[in-house]
């Protein structure tokens, strides 16, 4: 009897790994890769890198490990599978279980017979319908060629401006890559935000930072056309009417999945554009398997199928279904639930989970906290600002998201909390985790527990808090509440809020509270007043103090004004 | 009716915590904290970096992060704590609630009534029953004034040897510091190896890294007596009577629980010397609570009580204490899982859950695995090595343990393993988590993913592994195996094993065998062959090879040369 043939399409994350795992699980099976492009295996996360110069070479994004690039022949000899590249599978017979596969430099078609047929056919860049999308200059950042494309124009004399569409994590990673290689870069977003992963006040943080380190970033605002100059493109017209010179556009408005394969041959796809597959990453026909861009996958908390074109996913989805293609299906894929992280200059932003809004938007009743605090103890030299923010489910306490940015160890924080989310912990669970402490890593309360231990104490009723947006809001369109600053006076000439606050440190309103003496609060002890120091913790000392004292209606603004996104009085 | 009185005993971590958690909870509470030493909350986790200077002011150990010290007005204003300071405990009255406290300045006496008690008293340095530990200059690490005197005595013109008593976390943190201020320092430890959290193959890369710092490390060999001239400490004299020149001791092998007050007062003491307590934190009087490093509590997986002197802890478990004290038994604490880390030079090392020692002793029957990679993308240029072991149950596959050391982000490795180990998963559940990924933060497979990978194939039967330090036992001891060395020429011509391994190249391997040209292997089948590369992905790619060809005792050496602590023969 002839051995078993798995057929894999699509050579980028998911193809490879289902491949080599496939021919690890059956020596005598013959395995085939099929690729459309020239390149196997590219680390196409590092293409950012790779534009900004952290990445030198072209081949570091190709190679293994020890420096040998992931080529047919090293396909053949390490993993034993059989890769062809510039092949592109132009249609799938099922009933016959070949498929047709056309060689791009040779024109040549074959049929190759199947038992078992593995799609991993990644997505494309999403292009915006927008006139003068033709021009040179103008492009994505989704292939090694894009990526190579736009570091030899940035690098290009006479190549000052750019304009990148798209506030995303591919948007925020490219604008800078271009600012690091000396660009002047300006990211347009139509959303009125960026890193639409993060809820708005720490998207704003991020926002901060990058305009701090001289990225023009414009909200609410959109592309209508790219102007050109002898076919290469010389600026964009806004929206707003306004134009922007640029010598480089970058389109970073997402991706759609690559189905058409998929669809011509009779596959379900489901309603987000993704392959419909089961929990072993079995399409609706059983010799078929599909993972990677190309699938729908189940949001583990909200039990929906999603798009979730992230590079880690597709290697795991690879790896379950390379295993199952042949042992059958024993393994199971759970899910995601939207992890990410990125870097913006000195910054660090990441997620897991549903943020607020997307949990409100699922229907969840949610409490959340806002936590700031260094990441290390402050003896330590290294340690680092974070700004979390904890999503909780009202009724059941289990924690459905986190978010943290900052220039400290965001990454330690969103890995444990993507453990946690992914386990169903509550916020009670996490108030007591035992983490790896000790200072030149932590503090001793880690900030992942801190934050939600002020979660905890929102859930408990013990704190009551109030965003710094709904105060921002409140001060804007009333009713202004009474503003009270307890820190102690040399922190408050260094900086405040500036807004009509009142300063009265903690100190001077526990003491003066207790012998009577204190002057400056409202008469009216039903007055909403908001409370707030540097990070908070005086913040809720002075809630507690105040509402022992018969005041009926405090709160204390959530991450102090390290949190607060919109500007800081500085000095006297 | 009178407030109610809350009593603290102990000022350093968890007492502070419970105190300003208590009177958080009852603002018409009365909240005492009283502290023997001269100082309240003091870093103590942070004297290792005071004593090498990363830290460089006595007061930064003890102040908040805005920079006001933690003395009894801060504790008065900040948390309307009446906190004092130089105030020893003598005994408890339970029956008529009260304590005997005195003050160590005037000598002065006092009954203090108490609603409920908080003790956290705290744990004092072993000292070990050597003749001439009498000597001046001989001291542990365990209070500011230890620190400060150490400081003060490393920097000392002539003091230029050190003998560190103890190879565990703080005698090697300690250590570091001592070589960062110019020191020779000499690690005596009684034990075959340091850093006992770690399984002995784990310890000895950090122990080799240590060594490579100029850190002398004397194993298995222990202090017979201090020799001294003028009353100082001139050297030790070794148990296998070998002596050595120093001007600093350091005895650093563990703590006991101060216990005292708590066994006067007949309240239950566990076997293993701690307080009992409750999931609550209340001991065996309804009255009192007690919390930090006096306490015994649940070992989360062996459901047995341990000693978990950590800092971390002690501020939860004070935090829970303070609660319940004031607003009765609404919150447990679930306990430890015995997750620490520590920086030794530019190495990290981490641990968390059962090693795999500690999980043979509990009576597990038990999987581990070692696996070696980078932390993120080579080609981000911050790429370091990690080697990681985890330890799973064979039975339940719940992952028991999990430790890391390296150069790279053993942080995130351990956190997001102790977040796991807490919650339960098994080793199927971290083969497809959702962890946060970028280049700048992690590998597309994430560490700590790859290494459940490299469980799950062992426990799916598909891997055979076997450990660095059995290959070494083989060859120390017989029978010999065939070693094959299955990296690339020049990897191989750059650094080997050297114990009289085959090199087959894995392409030339894979090739060879099926074209059935194959030269070198050995002609019997069923000869012990332990196959190895680097890390071992390319040895367990030989071993599946082998079998597919009817080799019937292959193994792979886990982590590959990476994980070798016995050194390497480089170059030809």
């Amino acid at each position: 009897m002839a051995s078993k043939r798995i057929v894999v399409v699509g050579g980028s994350a998911a193809g490879p790994k289902a491949a080599a795992r496939a021919k690890r699980m059956d020596l005598q099976a013959e395995v085939l890769l099929l690729q459309k492009e020239a390149e196997l295996s590219m680390a196409s996360c590092g293409y950012p890198y790779f534009v900004g110069g952290t990445c030198q070479r072209r081949e570091q994004l190709l190679c293994t490990p020890t420096g040998v690039v992931r080529d047919p022949a090293f396909f053949a000899a390490a993993k034993g599978v059989q890769a062809k590249v510039r092949t592109e599978v132009t249609a799938i017979d099922r009933s016959r279980r070949t498929v047709t596969a056309r060689n791009l430099d040779s024109g040549v078609e074959e049929s190759i017979a199947y038992d078992k047929l593995i799609l991993c056919t990644g997505a494309s860049p999403k292009l915006p319908p927008i006139p003068g999308l033709e021009l040179a200059g103008i492009t994505p950042l989704h292939s090694l060629a894009d990526a190579e494309g736009m570091r030899e124009l940035s690098r290009r004399e006479g190549c000052r401006h750019a304009v990148v569409v798209g506030g995303g994590l591919i948007g925020m990673e490219t604008a800078e890559a271009l600012v690091a290689v000396g660009m002047h870069v300006t990211v347009v977003e139509l959303l009125p935000q960026v890193l639409t992963f993060l809820d708005p006040d720490l998207a704003l943080l991020v926002e901060n930072h990058a305009r701090s380190k001289g990225v023009d970033i414009l909200l609410g605002n959109g592309v209508a056309e790219f102007l050109g100059k002898e076919g290469r493109v010389s600026g964009v017209r806004l929206r707003d009417g306004a134009e922007l010179p640029c010598e480089l556009a970058v389109v970073a408005i997402g991706v759609v999945p690559n189905t058409r394969l998929a669809r011509e041959a009779g596959l379900e796809v489901g309603a987000g554009g993704g392959i419909t597959v089961n929990a072993h990453m079995r399409t609706s026909d059983p010799d078929i398997y599909a993972a990677g861009d190309c699938v729908e996958i189940v949001q583990r908390i909200t039990g929906k199928r999603v798009l979730a074109p992230f590079g880690d996913l597709a290697n795991l989805e690879g790896r379950v279904a390379g295993e199952n293609a042949v042992l059958g299906d024993r393994k199971t894929f759970p899910g995601t639930i939207h992890s990410g992280i990125c870097r913006i200059f000195d910054y660090n932003a990441g997620s897991t989970g549903l943020s607020e809004r997307r949990a409100r938007e699922e229907g969840f009743e949610v409490v959340c906290a806002v936590n700031a605090s260094l990441d290390k103890p402050g003896f330590m030299g290294t340690a680092r600002l974070l700004i979390s923010k904890m999503v909780a489910d009202a009724r059941t306490r289990r924690v459905l998201g986190f978010q943290c940015v900052g220039a400290g160890e965001v990454n330690r924080q969103v890995a444990e909390a993507a453990v946690a989310v992914a386990a169903g912990m509550t916020v009670d669970d996490l108030a007591n985790l035992d983490l790896p402490y000790a200072p030149p890593f932590s503090l001793a309360i880690d900030h992942f527990i801190a934050t939600a231990h002020v979660l905890q104490n929102k859930m408990d009723g013990l704190l009551d808090g109030v965003s710094c947006l709904d105060v921002r809001g409140l001060l804007q369109n009333g009713p202004k509440p009474f503003l009270l600053d307890v820190r102690a006076p040399d922190e408050f000439k260094e900086m405040r809020l500036d807004a009509g606050e009142t300063h009265i440190p903690l100190g001077k309103l526990r003491l003066g509270l207790a012998a009577g003496t204190l002057q400056g609060l409202p008469a009216d002890k039903e007055t909403s007043i908001v409370a707030y120091c540097k990070i908070s913790m005086r913040g809720y000392e002075a809630q507690r103090i105040l509402e022992a004292h018969g005041y009926g209606n405090v709160q204390v603004m959530e991450g102090g004004l390290m949190a607060w996104p919109f500007g800081l009085k500085r000095g006297e």
